[in-house]
């Protein structure tokens, strides 16, 4: 396997070619960026953690029946991914409220939702990611009424595993990211990375927030509470 | 029927007790309002005949078999309707991108959508109106899952039966707003307004604009526009 041509950079991430036309490889760095790039800092380790915390959920997920693109691990900060093309809608599925949900609504952190919600934002940085709905999505035909089904589905599939998995560990996982891709012959797979970066963590039991939150909200010991999530989630 | 005590006073309109304990009286005025009240300013006449148009479209739908609150017209300004408890949801639906569609997702106003898109506002002043999906409004406990179905459903019929209707006027129907409340059984019911005031009407061979983005935009003519659509609805 050759490393070749950065083909992409993104806020916490560089993606290259590889020799195989169909496999990229991710390199995670330890960047980090808020409010669609107003805050910048870096969180020591963190390319290391993100990597390895996204490679096991993937691997765990795929297990359960979810397709993804993860490929292998390479090292800490490098993992063999397969070619997508990405579709341009964010998909966010939440248990509780927070964050933007809790400002865009007026409503508090923290109330448990009778069942998840999923919402969608069109992946478009010059826009601010607007939230957009399916109706919209479909009409400006940005994915097909097949895709969107699919990627609904899968996203509350992940959910279900997710927030199984992490109760085990003493986390409630109250909101999280997610990006598909389309693989050459079309069939959509769970593309970029399932991490601290793109989840909101509360410990189970203290609600003490082990995500990006830390950083965005300058709540201190950033550092510690990705090592805690990759301790609890590796087990080491 | 005696008018009692003013419940209710919106940017357009006044809602009154009557001596019926089901039936309140709306008086349409003649201010105008944009842009979340920071634009103000009076298109004369416009009361009537958003009274008078929303009335004739509103008997029109009754016909189609949609439900309506629509009781009896006093008189130009003066309406009688059923007492509902509004959802707090409003209900856009799009034939052609124009308006916050086309800022929002960053395109050109005029594309025609191969189906209409639906969207739905959470009717809240204070936090602007923002854009709600389906599961956000079922997790804030906005409506139930039966009502968001009909209103769904009986949104697309309004839709259906308006577009067909401005067809034979000359209008292309480009986009509208609705609301739509719960009688004391529960039943829900088309409430509210439909006017040059709540839809966006394009001259279908112009395309010169008849509603109140010639208020919002500066465009001039008005009370022209808001008198050509009375005549083209009312024949007269």
């Amino acid at each position: 396997m050759e490393v070749k041509e950065m083909l992409y950079e993104g806020k916490a991430k560089q993606v290259f070619a590889t020799d195989r036309d169909d496999v990229l490889m991710v390199h995670y760095k330890d960047d980090a960026t808020a409010f669609n790039g107003l805050k910048k800092g870096t969180i020591e380790g963190k390319g290391v953690i993100n990597n390895r915390v996204t490679n096991y959920l993937m691997q765990k997920l795929e297990g359960e029946g979810v397709p993804t693109h993860f490929v292998e691990e390479l090292n800490g900060r490098d993992t063999l991914v397969k070619r997508v093309r990405i579709v341009p809608l964010e998909v966010i599925i939440r248990n509780i409220s927070a964050g933007s949900f809790a400002k865009r609504f007026g409503v508090e952190e923290g109330i448990v939702f009778d069942a998840p919600t999923i919402e969608y934002s069109y992946k478009n940085d010059e826009l601010g990611d607007p939230m957009i709905n399916t109706a919209q999505a479909l009409a400006l035909k940005l994915a097909t009424p097949a895709e969107i089904e699919t990627i609904r589905t899968l996203a509350f599939k992940v959910n279900d595993v997710l927030k199984a998995f992490f109760k085990e560990v003493g986390v409630d996982l109250v909101d999280f990211k997610l990006e598909f891709g389309r693989l050459s012959d079309g069939t959509i797979v769970l593309a970029d990375e399932i991490s601290p970066d793109t989840c909101r963590f509360w410990d189970s039991k203290t609600h003490e927030k082990l995500d990006k939150d830390r950083f965005r909200r300058d709540l201190g010991n950033v550092e510690d509470a990705y090592h805690e999530m990759m301790k609890r989630i590796l087990g080491e």
